[in-house]
């Protein structure tokens, strides 16, 4: 028997494909972590935009979306359907990010937005406002935006701000604009805790995204470079992947116990995240040591931002998508050049290495920051202006599930007591509906 | 140091181990999806089956089942035990197939078949009926039954309708003898809802299938075909895959709304699925547009089947297999000729291409279904006979889980108002017996 | 376009980063079986044990423990930090390993170990307990102790001893020292079940976990090993893993059922993962007959062995994890010489062959067994001497997720009638505390 010789090509795209699954099971990972934290009333609607997100959003992608991101870059409309052969495989490759930044957001309108004004956004986020980010960077056939500005290249290897910052600052662009859950916030503008329905879910999904997230970081590199075996960077990628995960674990939890004596699970859940969130920009030119910074640092930001949007800014993000995915994308990308490889010599510091390489990494944030905040708040703010953006108080105190999904997610368990878990509001009124749901 | 070139073999199966690894992991699924669908008195029986649907049905597939495909398919009985290296991993390359059609049965028969039926026909299942269905086509020695009839060979890639359609129709069959759980139906024939205990769980089952069918479709594939590295079928086949599944949800959901109003969670996440389904047999031939057409005519025929099943056959098929996984699994099989690249130049349908193309496809559905409800039915029927099909109506109403399985699945959760889900059936006894329990 | 070779160092470490992401999945099953396994109360106590295991542990291996093992196996101090590309890799390799056995130790400790002194045992497990076991055999520098006394290699090739046995017996250990639950045993040493709140958390830990598995045991093999493409071990690992597994959901089960005429559904899980822990050590080169009698021996064992230790030991090993990582571990591993193709000509043993493969065997179980229980012995009773191993009766009532964390896991779920599973203790002073809590 004659031995065939494997090209580079085909590991590279058996990679890419086995890492695209991976990255898919994230929204796995996203329905679970954002189900969790809604209440029992919510999460069946909670999954539903999960599923339609994808669902959705890649069709869009695929007809649209990438057609745009093409004309944006400086080059043609040439979408989804006039590839073949690799391209759909590339095109799977580039969807199952575009629809991690589109998930995010789920999460931060949770309990309140109406089904058709997610959808309608969604559908926007993957054919317009992911696709113009892409064309910044990533997919631009000229340099992109960033670097025709600055002149130096954005470096943002998996996404830290190109996907989750801009997931982050899209979630709590349109959280602010939808206005709080009832009962979130008193009068006086202090807060109520309203909890999610399980912890075991929320975990789970935390887990889920972990996994995925090795797909999505370690993916990012190619088996083989422009020179061979990229056995460098992939392993660079994939210890710097492990070290921040674990520091923003740590670093969450620990700054929880500070403040209040107890290791809040949930904190360290959603510190893992913003530690795998923070090195997402940076992993494959971060040293080891700084990878552990970088967590420390995304970590330890998660329960003083998430506080500061909760009690200074009033606003209602339910999963607190902001501090996991904005504002540690955003730190993540802006600490590029103080933890790479090139800024110590040893214990000195290379200043003008490190300067040289912030000011892109500055004007890269602005730029995708800028244009998905104001992209965001124009959508939202119409479909307010409509009154398409937000449910009934009727329907949101009935929750969601019903009112908009005709089901209950959990029919044998639960009671009247519930009602106590939702931001201290009696309503008698919905109790009363479900009991004559059930007749 | 030398490196070594290694080699397109290598790389296959490489690829084969991960991708059934993959499918595997399609049993965390189906136990997460059917024991979200049935009765919290119910789960605990749903996921043992689950669980024995693994191990006796790879056991008897590997002592027996292989063996007969062999025989039935004009070989000889080369069964599990007479392989060794990559034999090993050709059968549970084979197995994790096999076993998807196998556990698909126990979403149909939920909440009243005794544990000892339904494994007796598992191991009937993996022994025989599933070894005789590829006799027909995969493994056939020969070119198969369907080729030997048409002249033509059956086009099933992954399993449409030899693993999916099949199992449909499997479930579907023994559902209708077993009869229906005790107040699914009236005297006048109309239906009540006995809706699943947890919503959560059923679309965390359909996620994780949607993961492991990237694995079934595309691990189809080989990386290295005989003309080389295979990129134009992955590409292919990755994005039908994509696209069948998101228009699986929408359509689905879409049906759903304009029948109600109301976009139900189970029907996108069951959508999903049936798209997946639709798409299984054929994802290698099928141009995008076409892989939307699957995805759209797979999705929509599920509300219309489920309610046929339910209000005219009178049919309780708990899980949705059928209208999922059979009818999904025959209309792609079927459409296979319609929107593969040669049935259209353009705009032109090519009608020469799709009749002749249509024959074996037909022949072939008519063949394994045929087969599988009469190998089925006989089964269940005589199982029936013997008393020994379903469990007592005492049984039935106190809940498999403590009656089968001596185990209560949330002994912390759930009361008395939960009855009021089942059918509308009271049952003080049932609370009785289950408050003596507690004691 | 000229194709580039690909290498087999690139195909076998594509490879191991597949698999060790699917290993590090195994944290999302331990968190849900253990989480399914544990009271309402304690739920996010344990998901925060299996978030920081990983996070703490990850770190504490990198930074301390892979310089242990390399300057205890007779090497130097050659730490994480220290690795750069290919060495990260098999650093993450190695540390799914490690942190697999690290995680075990938390079911068997759940509802009442403090949370800080988990952490210091499992900092201590990651960075010297477990460090000392691999420079024992796999990590040495030199033979390893165990071939140092024998003379002869030591067999385990994934960890069925090194990992699982390990883990079980430290588990056992520190359930030991820590005394059982409040109510788990009556003064006159009969046993008060204490059920697990989700069947469903359990099962699909246990599908988690298997699927995982598959990386555990088949990744252990190199794709390319010194002989070129290692087709006969890579199916021999596939085999036997496969119908070990399966045999011990069988044969646990079928204890079970004989034991009690009903077939316990976590038994049947536990089952499925004693067999897998059976095969760990030896799956390369057990005989698929040989694999069916591994399966059936350790999924048998678990339900004899668990009551062994309830009720003879009143040992409170609240997730089984001795019935199925420890003694399944250690009887696998002896069971080595006795099912490798070498132990058989046809019917006839070879004796010879079985007695000098089971000395090294037998040495390497007591070396192996007798450091970690000694190590994890004297951790724990420093502890407990600290009066830092336990919480307090206080807490242990209310719940370690209120009293640790902060947290309630279901907030809307749950009701006064759930302390009745606690072991038979009624506590209305715990339901006064949460009555306070909610308002």
């Amino acid at each position: 028997m004659v031995l065939l010789q494997a090209s580079t090509e085909a590991l590279n795209y058996t990679w890419i494909l086995i890492v695209s699954f991976l990255i898919f099971f994230m929204h796995a990972g996203f329905a679970m972590l954002e189900a969790g934290q809604v209440r029992s009333k919510n999460v069946a609607n909670q999954l539903t935009k999960n599923l339609l997100t994808w669902s959705i959003g890649v069709v869009a992608f695929f007809l649209v979306g990438t057609g745009i991101a093409g004309i944006a870059g400086g080059g043609s409309f040439s979408w989804g359907g006039t590839a073949s052969g690799l391209g759909f495989i590339d095109f799977l490759y580039g969807a199952v990010f575009a629809m991690t930044g589109a998930t995010i957001v789920s999460g931060a309108v949770a309990g309140r937005a109406k089904l058709r004004a997610y959808i309608t956004y969604t559908i926007l986020l993957a054919a317009v406002i992911y696709p113009v980010v892409i064309s910044f960077t990533w997919s631009a056939t000229n340099t992109g935006l960033v670097e025709i500005i600055t002149g130096t290249p954005f470096t943002d290897f998996a996404g830290g701000m190109i996907v989750h910052g801009m997931g982050g600052i899209a979630g709590l662009t349109a959280a602010a604009i939808l206005g709080p859950r009832m009962g979130r916030f008193n009068e006086d503008g202090s807060a109520n805790v309203i909890p999610g329905h399980s912890m075991t879910f929320a975990v789970l999904g935390t887990l889920i995204l972990a996994f995925g997230w090795y797909g999505f970081n370690v993916g990012t590199s190619a088996i083989y470079g422009a020179d061979g075996f990229a056995a460098a960077q992939l392993g660079q990628v994939a210890i710097t992947t492990t070290l921040a995960m674990a520091m923003g674990a740590i670093a969450a939890g620990a700054v929880a116990w500070f403040q209040t004596g107890k290791v809040d699970t949930l904190y360290v859940a959603n510190g893992l995240l913003a530690g795998l969130v923070g090195i997402t920009a940076i992993p494959h030119t971060t040293i080891w040591q700084g990878a552990l910074i970088v967590g420390i640092i995304s970590g330890a930001q998660l329960p003083i931002v998430f506080k500061f949007v909760e009690t200074k800014l009033n606003i209602d993000d339910v999963c607190a998508v902001f501090p996991v995915h904005g504002s540690a994308g955003v730190i993540g990308t802006l600490l590029y050049s103080f933890v790479a490889a090139g800024a110590w010599s040893g214990w000195t510091p290379n200043v003008g290495f490190m300067i040289e390489g912030l000011i892109p990494q500055v004007v890269g944030v602005v730029v995708i920051g800028g244009w998905t905040l104001t992209a965001t708040a124009v959508v939202w703010y119409v479909l307010k202006a409509m009154g398409e953006a937000r449910v009934t108080p009727e329907h949101e105190q009935e929750g969601l599930d019903v009112s908009e999904h005709g089901v209950e997610t959990y029919p044998e368990f639960g009671s009247g007591e519930s009602v106590v878990a939702d931001g201290g509001i009696m309503s008698e009124d919905i109790e009363a509906t479900r009991g004559s749901k059930d007749d």
